[in-house]
């Protein structure tokens, strides 16, 4: 009678887990990136730990400043490859690579029913693939360097049913951002999220990955989509390791349960400065903006980059607009299918497979009373550079608005 | 009976220039970038002046930090566009247009007979086009900005003539450094240099931009080669204005005459820290690199990404690989005829079309003790990183590098 997190937390510990136990568990993956490394290989060091207790369990993928910013970033990138080095660490994926919780889901590390931890609150993506997913403190992440090892206090869950067939340049953004509104950035506070529902079914992997790496901004310790065909296909094809899916049991009990339609959803909007400040697109339609921002963990997959260019193809866009693919494979996919070529000949600038300027570090920050609408997750005060105002939207609303230099709905250009 | 400088000066100062001379020229093209327009600027509303001499003269490129690597940067190019707006000046290129030097000759500015001057040092690259191209610092644009005129010394010329079939890998940047090693980076202080023989006629219009543009590494005011078919049948299709090819007088005196025979030269390498430390690749092969950068207004033009994918082709990149193509319209050439895919599936990272971490600013600076071999026109300590160690070599032999993790002769691959 479990929920997927108490399922999967139970195998993970070795004994019944159920919510609000706290457990000891065995970690199946444990990531961290080229900022958050920094910390943990400092906090590791002091912990006077020989050697890491696995080498093949530790993924590191370079994304946040990469290409480094600065030498003072270089020089700390430098000591992170030397320590993965040292350490023989197998899965290091250098600057280009991507996205971690693109690259993760990319080289077969996000299956179902595993225990997958990373020092990135995002880390909740890997639940699109039915596994738990959840970020932890760099220090933390020292300790399962060190052990393999963590406790959690097991969650709660919510189980959250969306409903409806989406209208045309609807997609799984609006829908996240309209599930984020509902809930609320405090709404699911260490609860994890089970998602259900015809319009979740319909989703492909990656609008499922949108979904799932917004848990983290209702406060969720997790968000799953439990696997089904099109999770296995994905993951059969990469899987570096034997996975067993989880289900919730028929019985399973959950702190809530909550239900959206989103038949008549029109496009929508996650208005500055908080997350959950939610509205159609049709509120906010006109408002100017200085920058258009297409990529991230959240919205840098191949068919975001395909949504944009079917909206952007033989047009010009108005504002200057920059597109990230969330990683190299999706790179050279959109490369191959032309897709790279229909966003260049509109006016968009690529840069580096990466986080680009979703944390205001390099690559497109945003000056002082600028506006962007971007399509990544977080539109905090200060995010993208101080004194600016992110507007958050799906990759065919921010085309649109590239193209007029306004925000606007997909279907009006 | 007067060098091509004499000549061009002459028509722009309206009388008679000869070297030594004290002149006023009027300026056909007047360039400042995201760097230096910000000074520019600031000394322009200094003057009091109210309007810019003319608005369809003066061209504004963005590409030293492009995008905006931090709020601070962000906020000095959003004045600048306001100005640049404010002034109605038609010619402004955005981020993600691409470098400067690449941007004006594609967009017709770099024309036979023109006195373009830049506030960047390497505005010598415009002499490929038979231009007289130079840099100013950022004060003396300001008084170009508001009169259109500037002072000239008018230079003695050194007529530097180059012959002989250059070996398959051996391509302009070998010739180039060969030039440089021999002149010396003071060897030419002053001076314009004129280029001359069978290998400059042979060269493509992409080789001589990388020849003139460092000009300025010998401390020459500028470097031209006069112009021929290859030439116009490349400005013809983009000129924005009418020109005359201008040429040296049979009698014209020259400073110096320097004979430079390329026939078997070997592939240059300039070691650091200094840029006329050159040797051949022989010397330095089995160097251990960490990082190796495609791209600048040296080399990031097609044919320098052809060059370096025909290498990297089917193989994989052993090092940290960043390309940055020298502008949109290369990328798009270069993922349309398949160079880009090429490069990708080799491992390499791409960054947006700009300077990228050439002047050490972000996308992929060095960090402390680290060895990067470059395609640019600089080596000296700290240009790339406190603490780097940068080696110039051409684009075959970066890729052949990459493959290597060492410096690597491109025909050993």
């Amino acid at each position: 009678m479990g929920t997927i997190s108490e399922k999967i937390l139970s195998r993970a510990s070795g004994k019944t887990a159920v919510a609000n136990d706290f457990v000891m568990a065995d970690i199946d993956y444990a990531m961290a990136h080229d900022g958050t490394s920094i910390l943990a290989v400092k906090a590791f060091r002091e912990m006077e730990v020989e050697k890491v207790w696995n080498t093949d369990k530790i993924v590191i993928p370079f994304d946040h400043l990469a290409p480094a910013n600065s030498d003072t970033t270089a020089s700390l990138q430098k000591d992170i490859r030397n320590w993965i080095h040292e350490q023989k660490i197998r899965n290091f994926y250098d600057i280009g690579n991507g996205i971690c919780h693109q690259v993760l889901p990319e080289k077969g590390f996000a299956m179902p029913g595993k225990l997958i931890v990373g020092a990135d609150s995002h880390s909740c993506t890997y639940g699109a693939f039915g596994a738990f997913g959840t970020g932890v403190g760099a220090t933390d992440m020292a300790e399962i360097f060190a052990s393999g090892k963590l406790w959690f206090r097991v969650p709660e869950s919510i189980k959250i049913t969306v409903e409806g067939n989406m209208n045309k340049h609807v997609c799984a953004k609006d829908l996240t951002l309209k599930v984020v509104g509902t809930v609320g950035s405090d709404g699911a506070t260490y609860k994890a999220l089970e998602f259900y529902g015809n319009t979740i079914s319909d989703l492909s992997v990656s609008g499922r990955m949108t979904l799932c790496n917004m848990a983290i901004e209702m406060g969720a310790k997790t968000g799953i989509v439990p696997p089904d065909n099109k999770t296995l296909e994905y993951v059969k094809k990469r899987a570096v390791d034997e996975y067993d899916p989880v289900y919730a049991d028929d019985d399973a009990i959950y702190a809530k349960e909550i239900h959206i339609d989103v038949e008549d959803l029109e496009p929508q909007i996650a208005r500055p400065h908080e997350v959950d400040n939610v509205c159609g697109v049709s509120e906010v339609e006109g408002t100017r903006v200085d920058q258009v921002f297409i990529g991230t963990c959240t919205n840098g997959r191949l068919e975001d980059l395909e949504d944009a260019a079917a909206i952007l193809e033989g047009k010009d866009v108005a504002v200057r607009t920059i597109v990230i693919p969330a990683s190299r494979d999706i790179m050279i996919e959109a490369t191959k299918n032309g897709t790279v070529e229909k966003l260049l000949e509109a006016g968009a600038t690529f840069a580096t497979p990466g986080c680009g300027p979703c944390l205001g570090g390099h690559m497109g920050v945003i000056g002082d009373g600028e506006t962007c609408i971007s399509t990544a997750n977080r539109n905090f005060r200060g995010r993208m550079g101080k004194g600016g105002c992110i507007y958050l939207a799906s990759p065919a609303t921010a085309a649109a608005s590239a193209v007029t230099g306004t925000i606007t709905h997909p279907g009006n250009v």
